[in-house]
Formats: structure tokens, sequence, C-alpha cells
């Protein structure tokens, strides 16, 4: 209710205690909210040395000054604690409708500490907050507790659900959260986190309403923002197409991974896997979009579609598709759509998921391991069943499901022999569905992000796209994709960036739309601060350099910063035949212009000079 | 050979004799070059009331500024006289090699009078000119006539072939001309234009050195531009999937017409012949570009794909592969490239052949005709061989095939009854593959363009799509492309904008990359003049205003502004479902910021401040 002011619900799930804190304004100004103020209430009050799994690890939700305002893509939230995924630090965010409902009720955040010893589930109205019972809910997916919630909370509208489903419970060390049956907190595990609570769902419930600080201004700003970005050909694009809308033209553009990173042109995939099917009559019923928003990314599936029933209608996005589809050599949409589901219903993080079926693949393919190691089950390039088999297998952690719940690092070294080789992830977590061959600055991000190999804690494929050019910050535009020159500079802005648009929040995707001065303008009338564009960047250096320290803290050195095998081998075809990034150059200059020491620590004085020097001290 | 002066060779088929003359600096300055400085020159010397298959109609080949220069997207040429198809202006553009070794040969441009009594082809060679016998080609296939005049001419390397085949020799009145075997001037039937004149053939071989006319600011300019494309999104998703690349995501913005536009979603033809498919290993070997360019849009083909084997090896581009496939409702994409490439090699215009036969189809589906009146041919949707052996027979004018030789208007009115209603054309030219539906000021461009229906006379298509804003001259970005408010203003921007691309030229691709400021510098670089953007968008103005008042002196009045009946049918469903442009609005605009007068001639004051008196007077 209200302005964004950092109202933190307080919860206890030891002690069953609920309270709530305010964030100290100065905090608020270089933090923002998002990940980025949730990284900071963690550093401050979590021991960086605590078990991931443990009741001591501490879980943020947050929302941020746009969020629950009708500003398109402004309503993203992040979960955020240690990883069990990574053990350093781990955030996810997604859309949805959980940011305006929580801030509708009260709060712009939620810190949960401690676990509860039965299961249990948090009701927020209004508020108040209630920790009730929800042991008839443990056991279930994320569909049908979400299903069961919004009929015990009286369907109401006005509400969101946030749940895990059984991989959260079982702790599979990528297990997702869902907000509703339609977005998904997929990354570094912390459906895995909730799940060690014991915490099944929250609820928001809120009628209150959202302001932005300056309402005139932001009503006015957003409106003409709303107004431009409806003819924008991104948001055009995207509307009709979706996410997965541009498989076809990344495929031909060498984007596309196929067989575990082993297969150069997959273009024939598009016509099988890629916009138009997914968006043709059998599968397609409408689309759908994140509260306040305009674009419509959103694919809504039919529930019977000949070959693989559904239980919902959330279609997948593009890294779902490429995870299930191209990843394996599967091209069966609907098989690929089931799965997808399956994940959103188990609560598992699709790319982790299908990234470390494709590790197993591909050592039963180099004959690391016989089908005598996998209950049986035959991992074969395209084996639909198998797959489906695994996922269930994985959520429950049945068999060598058990194994492969720990994903592809941990599971890579259980197997032994050579078999990390084909575990495609950095510092534990799996890379996305974007060749940083075919664009060598995601090499960097995959190297030196912040979660692992992660595509959304910076702005490196809209730049090397040319879809975001803003030069008043040194992204320039007109980058070769296949070059490593200069993309640790562009490396080092976007992530910076990156971080900006984690903590306000706003969508990657209107991230092409929106120019750098609407984005401080609408920023300052939400929040109410007058910042400028220099020092939103400032900010985003500050954050990003807090979460490193942080990193560095729970044990990551310069070691980790670098690539899979697998993704510094040249394609043998497509459209990145040959072309590798040069890690080497680019590490080097990112290691300079980001003032990191060779143990790949940030440097005293930078962290001095933006304000850091408690974590230059524990540095 | 040098800059870009006018130089003309002057070439009277008739009397056999060849000429040279030099345009005034005056007019190259305000007509700049290709389609606009055929435009003046056609107007200065030929009566407008003249046949368009007579010997007295008087065919330019034009080239520009930019061409043969390693320009990127400039070496596009011209090829205009009196349309057989529209009976008003009639040109064709396309890029290839022709305007490089025309130039490099020592001229400009070719002016062709009168007619040759027996086939003959002119052979231009380092400033000298040769009619020679054509007896031999002369029945042959452009790709035939071709290889032998490339044979014959030494196969020299610095050499470029203008050819017509069969379609242009019988005056199929959208016959096509060929440069070499890839690059094609479909439009208006300027290949119907050089049969009447029994010329089957041109070529050009040149070892000179094309300059520009301040060559080190040229060459400076032209590569920093070159660099910034390299990078450019467009460049990038052009070069990975070509102009078919684009047909999925088209497809599901509602812009693919299907079944003689009657369809609404025709998303499903994404995946049977979109991008994936043409670029898919069944089909694609390579890329091609045009003379100096870095795009490679071209799409190479294997002559061996399993259903249909070719002659050559130049893939579809996109208005190809929609004519005969979605527009026809064939979905094997084998077949379109064969459809494709026998109106290649026949010479003619695969959207009036396409859209020609899906007149019929229509008719027959509405009971119009039936088999009796189509020599047996079964004219149905997705019938392959109907459709094969009716190119066969129109190239041939062969039976019925000589009915549809004469384009879909003049054939509706042989059939009859409301045979027209289905004819979707407008002044006589088939409605290229774009909806206006979908993006309605297309709408406007198709009423009101110099051609006839026409989306290469105006960069609307890209404007709606938010890829080309120049807010400096009033293409301001953020269009609601089912909205039909503002764009007239935007049309006449943008007509204005593409008789300068015709003229300077540059391809229409590369408009979304290059920036106005760019634009002026290289024209004037390239042309010596010292051009404003102001006084460029003055040129494009006055060619317009020129072409349109020759239209006027061949008949067309503003009852010839209009859009076909489909196309003002909202479509049942896909992305423009309910969608019709407001065709209505838009002209009563459109008249008003032309000073168009109600009659549809261009009023006498805006004539002469623009230096038109000439026309005015006429007029």
């Amino acid at each position: 209710m209200g302005t964004f002011q950092g109202k933190i619900l307080e919860v206890n799930l030891t002690s069953g205690t609920i309270g709530e804190s305010m964030v100290d304004k100065d905090i608020l100004r270089k933090y923002i909210g998002g990940s980025g103020l949730a990284a900071k209430l963690f550093f401050d009050c979590v021991s960086l040395d605590v078990e991931p799994l443990s009741p001591d690890n501490v879980m943020y939700v947050m929302a941020g000054p746009l969020g629950g305002t009708a500003m398109p893509g402004g309503s993203r939230f992040s979960v955020c604690a240690k990883s069990p995924l990574t053990t350093m630090w781990g955030e996810s965010s997604c859309g949805g409708t959980f940011a305006a409902w929580l801030r509708s009720a009260g709060y712009d955040g939620i810190a949960i500490k401690g676990a509860s010893a039965k299961p249990v589930c948090l009701v927020i109205q209004d508020g108040k907050a209630e920790i009730k019972d929800a042991a008839d809910l443990w056991g279930k997916g994320t569909y049908d507790t979400i299903d069961t919630l919004r009929e015990q909370n009286g369907g109401k509208t006005k509400a969101s659900v946030l749940s895990i489903g059984q991989a959260g419970e079982n702790q599979v060390r990528y297990a997702a959260i869902a907000n509703e049956k339609r977005d998904f907190l997929g990354r570094t595990g912390m459906g895995a986190v909730m799940g060690s609570k014991k915490l099944k769902a929250i609820v928001a419930i809120g009628t209150g309403k959202v302001d932005a600080a300056v309402p005139d201004v932001f009503a006015e700003k957003r409106k003409q923002f709303t107004e431009n970005a409806k003819g924008h050909f991104i948001v055009d694009i995207v509307k009709a197409g979706g996410t997965n809308g541009a498989l076809d033209i990344g495929a031909m553009m060498g984007d596309l991974p196929g067989k575990n990173w082993v297969m150069g042109d997959m273009s024939a995939y598009g016509p099988k896997i890629g916009g138009g099917v997914l968006n043709s009559e059998q599968f397609l019923t409408g689309t759908d979009q994140c509260h306040g928003c305009l674009v419509n990314c959103k694919r809504v599936v039919k529930k019977e579609n000949g070959s693989y029933p559904l239980k919902g209608t959330a279609g997948p996005e593009y890294e779902g598709v490429a995870s299930f589809g191209s990843l394996l050599m599967i091209d069966d949409m609907a098989a690929v759509i089931k799965m997808n589901e399956m994940c959103n219903d188990y609560g598992m993080d699709v790319i982790s998921c299908g990234s470390t079926i494709a590790m197993v693949m591909d050592c039963v393919e180099q004959g690391i391991i016989g089908s005598g190691d996998t209950d049986g089950v035959e991992f074969k390039w395209g084996n639909i069943d198998a797959v489906i088999k695994t996922i269930e297998n994985i959520a429950n952690r049945q068999g060598f499901g058990d194994t492969l719940a720990e994903g592809s690092k941990r599971a890579a070294e259980k197997i032994g022999k050579n078999a990390s080789d084909y575990a495609v992830e950095v510092k534990g977590m799996e890379v996305p569905m974007h060749d940083p061959r075919a664009f060598h600055s995601m090499g960097l991000s995959y190297a030196t992000n912040i979660r692992g190999a992660c595509h959304t804690n910076d702005l490196n494929y809209s730049a090397e796209q040319g879809i975001l050019v803003w030069p008043e910050i040194g992204i320039n535009g007109g980058y070769d994709q296949k070059s490593s020159v200069g993309k640790a500079e562009l490396t080092v802005i976007s992530q910076n960036l990156g971080q900006v648009i984690n903590s306000v929040p706003i969508c990657y995707l209107l991230m092409s739309v929106i120019t750098s001065a609407e984005l401080v303008e609408l920023t300052n009338a939400a929040s109410g601060f007058d910042y400028t564009l220099e020092e939103l960047m400032t900010c985003g250096e500050r954050i990003w350099m807090l979460k490193r320290g942080m990193n560095n803290l729970m044990g990551i050195t310069a070691a980790d910063d670098t690539l899979p095998k697998q993704i510094l081998t040249p394609p043998p075809d497509g459209a990145a035949a040959g072309s590798v990034p040069d890690l080497k150059l680019m590490l080097k200059e990112f290691y300079e212009i980001r003032k990191l020491e060779s143990n790949g620590r940030p440097g005293k004085e930078k962290l001095e000079s933006l304000g850091l020097g408690d974590l230059a001290a524990k540095l």
C-alpha cells in the first residue's frame, strides 16, 4: 500500500513469529529494491558461511519501486538466498502477479528466517500475516497447491500464490517456485530453500492501492511510455510469437544449442519446435501477460493436443523449448510442452533439468556410463519416454533421479571418469540456451555473472543483437557478434545495468523498448528519489560488487570464472561454425576494468569508492 | 567509368544506331539517378500516350551515383518504361551486378528506343556497344541465355547479363528481366517491353574504375557505415534467414496472405514454408549477395532436393514463397522453390503470376468458372501440378494461359461475371505479400503508390514495424499498426523518401541500418553535390509528383486510388482479425497533404513550387 519504502514482513518459521521492519532510506536509495536490496539485507544479517538448506539461510522475496504499479514490465520481483545449487549468492526473478498483490497487501518484501518443523504456508492479507498448517498440501504439485489455496482463500482475484512442488519439498538443488500456474522462479534452486524451511506456499491478498511517490508525474510518464511501446517492433514481435517466436531465427544465427552443445547447425529445429509450431492451432489458444504489461508474451496452450494432455495451460518459454527440445534432440513439440509443464508442476528449473539430462545422454554416448548405471532408463538422444520418466524421478529423488537432482556438476562428479567434461555449467549453474560461440560477450556473461551461467543479470544478448543501444552509458551498438574485442567493456556496463533492472525491477524484453531517460524518470517518480542515470549506474556497480564480494566470501575465486569445455569447442557447422569466444582476452580486460585482483576479489579502493568499506574489511 | 554524371548510351533498335548523351547537371541534381532520373528523361522525350508494347515506348536502364561503388546496397538499378501491365509509368528495380559492370563499362544508363525486326542482344564493353544477332537465343529461358552469353563473351567475371525469357518474348504483361541467374526485375512487365523490342539480352563488360566524386570522403564514410552495419540486428537477421526468414513472425502478425487474401491466421504456414524450412539442410547450400554488399540475403539452394530438381541455385525471396505458397494454400516448400525458379527462368514476376492463379482458384471455388473454361486444369487450392502446368502455359501463352498472361485485372474482365471481385490488384498491378489489414498504412501505399499496388516505392512497412525511425523527417516511430490515424502523413513522407532511395539508389533492407546523415553524406560524396536532407526529400517529392502527373496524363484519376474488395474485408481470425484499413480517412488526408485535386491530379501551385511547371502546363 502506498509507495515503495522498504517495508519488510519479517517471518521466523522456527519460532512462528511475525514482525515488520523498515529499510533505512539511505539504503533504499543505494540498493533500489528487488535483488539489489535483498543482497544488502542478506549481507547485513546473514552469516555468509550458512548452509543453503539449513534454517539459518534467509530467503528474501522482494519487489521494487515499480512493482504493483501499472508500469508494463515493472511487476517483476526476486526471491533470493544462498543457493543450494551454487553455494553462493542465489537469486531468481519473474513477472506474474505476486509483486502487485504483495505490495497491495502492504509489504514491499518478505524476509523468511528459520524453518518450520512441519509443512506450513504463509498467508498475507492487507497488513496482516499468518503461518498456517499446510500438511494437506505437502506432496502436491504447484498446480494443485495453487488451486487449493485460491479456493481456501475465497478464490480472490486480488490474490497471488507462490508455491513449491515436490521438487522443492525434496530439495532438488534446482527446484523452482511457481507464481500462480504461469510464472516461475526457476534458477539457483530457491524452491529447495523454501522446501528446506517446510514453507509450501505464500499467499498475498491485497486490496490497497499501490502508489508512486509522485503519482501524477508517474501516471503521465507511464502513459507516454505505454503509448510509445504499443508500436515498438520488439513489442509487436514478442506479442506475435512469444519468447519462442524467435527460436527459428536464433537457430539460423547459430544461437540454438543442440545435442548438449555439440551440434552447430540446428536450423532444422525451427520448423519443428519454433514459433510457428507453438503458435499453431494445434497448441495455442491465446496469450497472456504479467500485471500491468501490454506485451502478451505468454502463450496459453490447449490442455488436449493429441499426444500429451496437460494439467494447465501455461505454454513454454524459449528456454524450456530449447532445454527439452534441441538440447536433447527432441523435435516433438507436444512432448516438449509436456516436459515443460512437468517441471512447472513439480517445481523445477527447466534449464538445469534439461541440461542435467543432456549431460547424462552425452555420458552414455561417450561410454562413460551404461544403462545399468541409470536404473535401466535409456538415456539416448531424442528418447522422449526416458526424459519424461527422468523428470519424475528427479522431482521425487527416486533412484538415479536422486543423483540428477543434485545438478549436472555434482552428478558428473558422482558419475566420475571424465563426466564433468559434459556438464555444461559455470559455478554449478547450467548454461542457458544462448550460444556464446554465436555471441561472444555471452561467454563472458556466463563466466563472470553473479549467479553463474546466466543470461538475465546483464543485457549482453540484447546489446549483441543490436536491439538495445544506449550510447549514453557506452552500449554503442554495432557489435561484431563473433568477435571478443571490446566485449569486456560492454559486459561490465551491461552487468551494472543488469543489476539496476533487477532492482527497479523492469522486464528484460522491455529494456529494448524503454529509453534511458524514461527509465530514470519512471524510477524517480515511483521511488521519490532524484536519481540521475549516472547514479543509477553507480547503484548497479555497487550491487554487482556487493554480490561478487559475497560470492568470494562464499568461496569463489578467479579459477571459477571460466567456461565449460563444450562451449570452448567451435561448432562444426551453422552460422557460428569455427567460432569460439576468446575468454582469456575478455577475462583479462574484464579484470582490469572491474579492478578485480588476481584472486578474483574486488579491490579495496573500488569497494570503498562505492561505499562498500564493510565488505572490503571482510575480504 | 569515373563518377556518375548521367552518361547515357542511346540505342535505337529500329535504325540500329548507337550514340551517347549527357544529362544536364541541373537535371542530375534534381532527379539524382535511378528511376527518378529515368522518369525525367522519359517525360522529356516520350509521348505519354505511347502504346507500351510499341516501338515508340522507350526503356531506360538506369544506375545511380552509388552504383558500382563498394557501397553495401548501393548497386541497385532500375528498368523503366510505360508499363504494359498498368498502362501507366512502369519501373522495376533490383540489386545484382548489372549496375556495377554497366558503370564500369563507362555508362550510367541506357535508353533503348525503337524495336528490332529480329531478335538481337546489346553488348556493351568498355565504352563501346554493339547490337548483335540473337536468333539462336530466342525461345530460350533466362538461365540458358545468360549461360550462353557469358560463354560467348569469354565467361568474363567483370560482366553482367540482363535477359528476358519466353515470357518476355511472348509479351506476358508481367514478364520480368533476369540479372544473371539470381536477381530479377519483376514488376510492371518490363520484360514484355524488352520482348516487344525483340531485345533478348544486354551484356555489360567493364574494366574501368567506378569512382565517387569525392573518393576519400566516400571511402571513409563507406567504411564507417560498413563497420556499423556489420553488427546491426537487421543485417544479422537478414543474413541468417534471408528475406524469407521473417515469414514465420510475419504470419503470426497477420501479415502473410492466405487463399487469395481470404484467410486470417496463416501462422501454421511458418513451419511449412518459413525461414527454418528454406534454410534447412534439405534445401540450402549457401548464401550470396549483390555487388558491394555485406548482408548475404540471397539463399543459394540445392539443385537436387528430392521432389523437384532445379536448373539453377537461386532460392526464392519472401514474395515468391508467399505468392506460390500461402496465397495458393501450397505448403510444400520444394514445390514453391520450383515454381519460383520456373518464373525466374521463363522471366515472369512471381507476385503477379501467383496472384493471377489465386484469382482463378477463387473464381473456381465461387463457381464463376468451371474446369471446362480452364483447359481442364484443376484450379484447386493447393494443387501443385495445376500451378506448375499453368506457369508454363502462361509463359508460352498457351490456351487459358494466354488469358492469364494478361494479368489478373484483364483476365478477370475476360472471365466476366463478378470475377473482378477476386482480382487482388490496384491499377492493374497485383498486391504484394504484406497485408494492409495488419499494417494499415500499407493500404494507402497500395492505393496511391506510383506503380499500383507496390511495397517498394515507400518505407511504410519498415516504419510500421518500427525498424525505420527517422524523426528528422517525420517518421517518428511508435505507430499503432492496426490504426489508420496519422498514416496519410507517414505515407507522404515515406513515399517521398522511397523516390529518393530508388534514385540514389539504395536497398530497402539497408534503410533500417543507415542513418539519414550517412545517406546524405554518402550521396554527396558519390555525386559531388552538396545536398541537405531537406533538399533530398524535396527531390523525392518532385520525382513522386512527376511520376504521378505522368500517370494522370496516362489516364489515372482519383477513382483509381482504391483497394480491392478482398483487402477491405476484415480477416476472420489471426492477429489482424476484424481489422481493415480506413481507406476513406487516409485518402482524404493524403489528398490534402499532397495537394491533389479531386480528379486525382497534383495542384498547379505545388508542381510549380517543385519546378514542374512544364508538367503543370500539360495537366
